[in-house]
Order: C-alpha cells, then sequence, then structure tokens
C-alpha cells in the first residue's frame, strides 16, 4: 500500500480495511505520520504531535469502526496521555487526570489520535499559528483552525473540534471539509473546556459526509448513524429544503451557495421572518453572561497570562448581565415556537457556512454571522465542501434542519455532496 | 466573642460582623475548627479537612457578602488547592488544576472554605462514611451526604452540593437544613463531575431560607437575590401555593407536610395530573443515556477500583438506549408545555422533601421519590426545614416553582419559614 494509493481512501475505507486484516493500523499511521513530518512545521495545525506516541497508539488499534483512521483533538479538549492547554500559556504543560468521552469514544473505537490540533486561546478569539491549507497568507478559520486545517492538508482523516458560535462550520469551510455543529446533548460535552452551557458542542470533522456520519455515529453511540445504514452509496433522495439568504450583508458573497442550489434544483428561496435577526445579539448575551461564568478563574487568576484579544472578549463578557441573557433566552425560546415560520414548508435550510472564502492574513479567523442563529436555536447543520470560490479557496454550503433531527440531516447532507460530486462541485482536500 | 454567642448567628450575620471589622473571620474560624475537631471524628463529613490550610484561607477573607462564612465542598466539585476525589478511590490525591467556578465566587465573596466533604461514588449510589447528625444509625442521605450532615452540625455555615436526582433536596431534609435545586443554567456547573448533562445542578445548602438567599445570589451573580433585598425580616405575602400529594405511596408519612399546610393555612389541595408519574421513569431513562457517556472512562478504565453500588448503577446504565432517552425528553417537553396542569391556579406547589424522616442504616442514602420530576422538568425547588417526625429527625418540606422563578421561590420560602418558626416548627441544627 503506497501514499499515493491511501490517499485517495476515505476513512471508512481505511478503517474496514484495518479492521479486515487487509491495512494495519501502523502502515497506515507511518504514511500519515510522514505527510504530518512534511506538511505540518509550515501549517502548524498541530500544539502537540509525537510520532513514538502515535505509533504506540497505532498497535493497538486494530479494531472498531474507526480502526487505524488518523485522528486529531482540538486542544480544548482534555486527553489522558496528551498535554491539553486550551490553547492559552495559562495551562503550558498542563496534563487531565482522563481522556473526555468524545475522546475515549474514538479512541475504542480504534482510532489513532495523532496529536492536539490548534485552537484558539480557550476557543475564543486570539488565533494559533495555523495557517489556511489552500494559502498559507490566509486564516484557516477558527476557533478550531488546527483540526480543520489538518484536515484540509491530509494530515488526518477525522477530527473533533468545538463551537459556541461558529468555531467549527466555518473553519472547515474555509479548509474545504465537512464538519457538523450537532443539536445539544447529542454529544457529550464533558471533558471540553466550556464557554457557554447552552451554546457549547463538540463539532466533528472529516473529509467528507460519509465519514462525518461514521464519525457521528461513534461520538453519539448510535450505529444508525453509520454511513452503510444511514446513506448507502447511490442515489438518495433530496428533502424539501429551502434557501435562506440573510437580508442584507453587503460582505458576503452567495454565488457558491446560489450555484449549489441550482445544481440541486429542487431547493426554493424561503422568507426570513423579521425576527431571526435578532436571534444574533440574543447568541451574543446568552454567550457573554455564560463565559463569563465558565472563565472567570482565567479571567481573575491568569490575567497576565492571557492574550490582548482574549483580554477584549473578557471585557466584553463583563458587560453581560442576567437580564440580557434571560431576554436572549426567550428569544431563544420564542423562536423555537415558531420554526414553522423559519423553515416554511421544507425539512431543511440551505445557508451560507460562511460570508465567502477565508480571508487574508491572521490576525481573525473570520466572521460567524451564518453560525450564531443556529447555535443558539440547537438547530444541527452540516457544512457541505462546495468547489471553490473566486479567489480559488474553498467554500461550503450549510445544511440545517430542526433541533434533535441530526440523523436526517446527515442523509440529506449525502444526498447534495452525491450531486455536487456529479456536477464536478467538490473541494477536496490539499493532498500532497 | 464566644462559640456559643457565635452558635445562635446566621451567616449573613457573621459576615456582616466580618465584612465592616467588629470581628475577625480567624475568630470565626477558629471556633468552627474546634466544632470540626470535636465532632468530626463521629460525624465524618470531612473527606478532606486541613485546619492549618483553613487558617491560612482565613488570613485573606475579610471582605465580600460571605466574609469569614466556614464553608464546605462537595468532593464532586473542583477545587485547585483541595484534593477532589469525586468520593472514589479511583481519584485518591488527584488535584485539579482550577477551582470549579462556584468554588471561585464562593472564594472571591470571602467564604473560608473548611474543606472537602463527603459525596458518594460520583455522586451516585455508594455511600461514604458521614452519619446523620441527629442520630448516627441513620444516613444524612446522598450524595451531598458531607455538606447536609456538616451543615446539620453545624460544622459549617454554608456549601454546596449537586443534584441530578434528588442529591441535594433530600440530605437537607434529612440533616434538618435548607437546601435549593436551581432551575438549570442559572449556577455554572463547569468543574462538577457530570452525570448528566440534562438534569445536574449545583445544589447550594445553607442553615436558613435567608442564609440559602445570601449564597445563591452569589453564585447565581445577583445581588438582587440578597436576603435583606428579596426577603427583609418581616411580614412577607405569602403567594398562592398547592399542595401536592402523590397519587400513591404506601411508605410516605405526609404528616409533617400536611402540619406545614395547616400552620400556612392558604395551601390547598391541587390534583396531580395522569402524565405525572410518568416522569419518574422519564428522568431514569435520561440520567441513563446521559451518565453512560459521562461515565464512559471510569467505567472502563476504573472498573476495579469502584464499589459495588457503583458497578450496579453503572450496568443499569448500559441498559439505557437513545430511543429511551429520546422518549423521556419529550416526556419532559410535553409536560413543560403542560405545566398549567400541574401548577393549577398556583404560583408554587408544596410536596414532600423526602417520603419521610432519614432512614436506618447506611447501606442506601434514602428515596428521591419527591425529588427526581422536578430536577427532570427543571423546576426550581427548595426544601424548608419543618420540624421533626416522629423519630425526633428532622423532615422538610420542598416548595417547588416553574422554571426560571428561582428568586420568588425563595422569597415564597423566606415567608413559609418565617410562618413554620412563629408556630414553633423548625429543624434547628444539632450544635454541641
Amino acid at each position: 500500500m503506497t501514499s499515493s494509493e491511501t490517499n485517495s481512501m476515505s476513512a471508512r475505507a481505511i478503517a474496514k480495511a484495518v479492521a479486515s486484516g487487509t491495512l494495519s493500523a501502523q502502515e497506515v499511521t507511518e504514511i500519515w505520520l510522514e505527510r504530518i513530518a512534511t506538511i505540518d512545521p509550515a501549517l502548524r495545525a498541530f500544539i502537540h504531535h509525537d510520532p513514538e506516541q502515535a505509533r504506540a497508539l497505532a498497535a493497538v488499534a486494530s479494531k472498531g469502526p474507526l480502526a487505524g483512521v488518523p485522528f486529531g483533538i482540538k486542544d480544548v479538549i482534555e486527553t489522558g496521555d496528551m498535554p491539553t492547554q486550551y490553547g492559552s500559556a495559562a495551562y503550558l504543560g498542563w496534563k487531565p487526570c482522563r481522556d473526555a468521552p468524545v475522546v475515549h469514544f474514538a479512541r475504542q473505537a480504534g482510532a489513532v489520535i495523532m496529536g492536539k490540533t490548534v485552537s484558539t486561546e480557550f476557543a475564543t478569539a486570539a488565533p494559533g499559528a495555523t495557517v489556511n491549507p489552500f494559502d498559507a497568507a490566509r486564516t484557516p478559520g477558527g476557533s478550531s483552525s488546527g483540526t480543520a486545517a489538518a484536515l484540509g492538508a491530509g494530515l488526518i482523516l477525522m477530527g473533533l473540534g468545538t463551537q459556541t458560535s461558529g468555531s467549527t462550520i466555518r473553519p472547515a469551510a474555509y479548509c474545504g471539509v465537512a464538519a457538523m455543529k450537532p443539536s445539544p446533548k447529542l454529544i457529550e460535552t464533558f471533558g471540553v473546556k466550556p464557554l457557554s452551557q447552552t451554546l457549547d458542542v463538540v463539532g466533528p470533522m472529516a473529509r467528507d459526509i460519509r465519514d462525518l456520519a461514521l464519525l457521528v455515529s461513534v461520538l453519539m453511540r448510535r450505529p444508525e448513524l453509520a454511513p452503510d445504514i444511514l446513506a448507502p452509496e447511490g442515489e438518495l433522495p433530496l428533502a424539501t429544503t429551502g434557501l435562506l439568504l440573510p437580508v442584507h450583508d453587503p460582505v458576503a458573497d452567495f454565488a457558491p451557495l446560489e450555484r449549489a442550489a441550482s445544481i440541486l434544483g429542487s431547493v426554493t428561496p424561503q422568507a426570513v421572518p423579521d425576527w431571526f435577526e435578532a436571534l444574533g445579539p440574543a447568541q451574543d448575551e446568552v454567550f457573554a453572561w455564560e463565559a463569563a461564568a465558565s472563565l472567570s478563574t482565567d479571567r481573575d487568576l491568569h490575567w497576565d497570562r492571557l492574550r490582548p484579544e482574549t483580554h477584549l472578549f473578557m471585557e466584553r463578557q463583563r458587560k453581560g448581565t442576567f437580564a440580557l441573557w434571560q431576554a436572549g433566552m426567550t428569544a431563544r425560546d420564542e423562536a423555537l415556537r415558531n420554526l414553522d415560520a423559519l423553515f416554511g414548508a421544507n425539512e431543511f435550510l440551505l445557508t451560507p457556512s460562511a460570508p465567502g472564502e477565508a480571508p487574508l492574513g491572521h490576525a481573525k479567523t473570520g466572521p460567524a454571522t451564518y453560525n450564531i442563529r443556529w447555535t443558539l436555536l440547537g438547530c444541527p447543520s452540516v457544512t457541505i465542501p462546495a468547489g471553490f470560490g473566486p479567489a480559488g479557496l474553498p467554500v461550503g454550503v450549510q445544511l440545517v434542519g430542526r433541533p434533535g433531527r441530526d440523523a436526517a440531516v446527515l442523509r440529506q447532507a449525502a444526498a447534495i455532496e452525491d450531486r455536487l460530486r456529479s456536477a464536478g462541485i467538490e473541494a477536496r482536500p490539499q493532498i500532497a
């Protein structure tokens, strides 16, 4: 098995080959270790990567639905055998006493954890060193920068991010990979450094939708979400999908979304209810009040070791109040009672994953404009690679479903991905 | 200031005296250290207590709304300067890297943490060594056994428990103290070893309702809940309250609840809707599926070091399924849409805190029959000390409000406590 042969294999094909003994986890790991050694010095997707440790993990990873799959864990998710620094100098060298359940589930399923991937500080504003795998002059997006970039560059085949505003969907779109923001509570968040009890979710990431479904099935402990069952290869039916375009966004480029919609054909514009915009500020207030609690020890005890962007973020939180939090939660609850007005006759909505391609520069990780409302509402969403934008950078489209309909969203995303690929529209990861 | 003088002081009076300089935190601490030294060897409420550490903390605790208040932290809540063993031999000597936000808030407010209090293993079934302060032959209740017993014996004046089924309300009632199960999300749970994302809450405990309100105001970051504002001494109005008696419970003794209701006068029986009973099994299924994830690393990696009761608990979880979890969540959501049928014309409901007095023996910590449905619904509840039962052990009554109405529940609980005390009904902590 050569590197170029494995390059074209999906994670699910590799896992099947490893579990059946036709490929060994060690062989797979060596190929990806070489790739990491070649590419990561410039990409800087990993904050912790130890080849010997990866080899030791590969030696015991011959079984399970993710057998031998090269895997990355965002640095804000706790690991019992690797440092967990939450993207912050305040936690240099910290080792938790155990794996987060999501890490444990991935390991039990046979994944080979290649290391910890770069996060912005505490998954908020201050970027890490990672660059975009398609253009080193651009951000990979954040806060799950490292997992998205490592996937986009083919350094891993699956990984974990997190999302509180748009920290999974946006970087995945910028790096040309697939990712899911699940409904709340469906994937255990214990061991993820929290920002907001209401908003935080673990964000699974992969190279395509079926690999993503496989990972989600493991993390949710739901074998019926495995791609062979959920979305077998072949013509999958397309359920009714509305096209949700925001009322006004002068900076956004909706051409990739409109291109995808025109390929799909049956996607019809859906009117945006007038209360939808206000969910943005509502998400911000819920975030502010809750993060002021979850980050309180860091703010009070580690201030001098935190980054200037984190200081600004924390100053914003100080302006949050309980009354504004309550108003934000009330706006969310009212919106959830009126979801029919948002979805119309559609089972799903198709919206931008991000306002456009990854922006130039590394000081910021891009806006979460098209993510924050779904995070607040708890609507599951998936970003589907949807080709390239005018600057040659990958773009994604975001499929959104009603809360709890995660399986249906994944199935529809696979159907959409199939149709886009048939039309030559994809964002194949940047593999050397 | 002598020990007998401080004995009769509330936590809020002590905090005011310390903050104003008429009493020092060190003086207060020495009195409570002596009490712990005398009583705790038999009570066994503390799993970690170091007098020198408490003295050092007292030296810097002269300011804030909880200035100098002797305080206890349940062992499942993380502390940066004291061991956190989650009630389990699997974590002997473990030290987290920081305080949970609730611990941090209590410290910032001036509380003097006297130590970590006994929890059942992982806040589930296997009891610790603590006995009931009113009768050493009986359980103090659980899983927040140590905080409840330490408060009941006067070894602390405030403390933290947690609740997933009935782990705060029940032990508080058994030990003659006040406690609150808040609405979800109002008190940050980061740093509490999780069992269930949906059900877990931090449970503040104190000796009376006004001290409880002071603690809640600190933990919720809501100064308007401080007792001077929320429930000033004097005649507080009683809002409409229904008496909710379960349909059938052959083992329960409702006499204390009926006595309290007759003193209050305006409490009228409220019919129990037919769907109410089914919320018990629903809570159990939500708990099972979520705890199977949150405890997965302990189950898979620490099995041999866990207690037999924990093994049984974990075996129960294995029977949980996603479909049963979904059904439980659906039952909850339907009940929340029909709360009017449960509350009737009442703003509050009065129900038992527990089926009766603390049972004899230490193998179990008592049933959570009257707590699990409120935990599932996210209704705030407060247990109010309500005198003694037939065996001479303390009993409590539980006041329940609609989700989010925590302030109103505390105010009404203060009004009820005042009326019970005027009638000579209270459960004064067992202070030597």
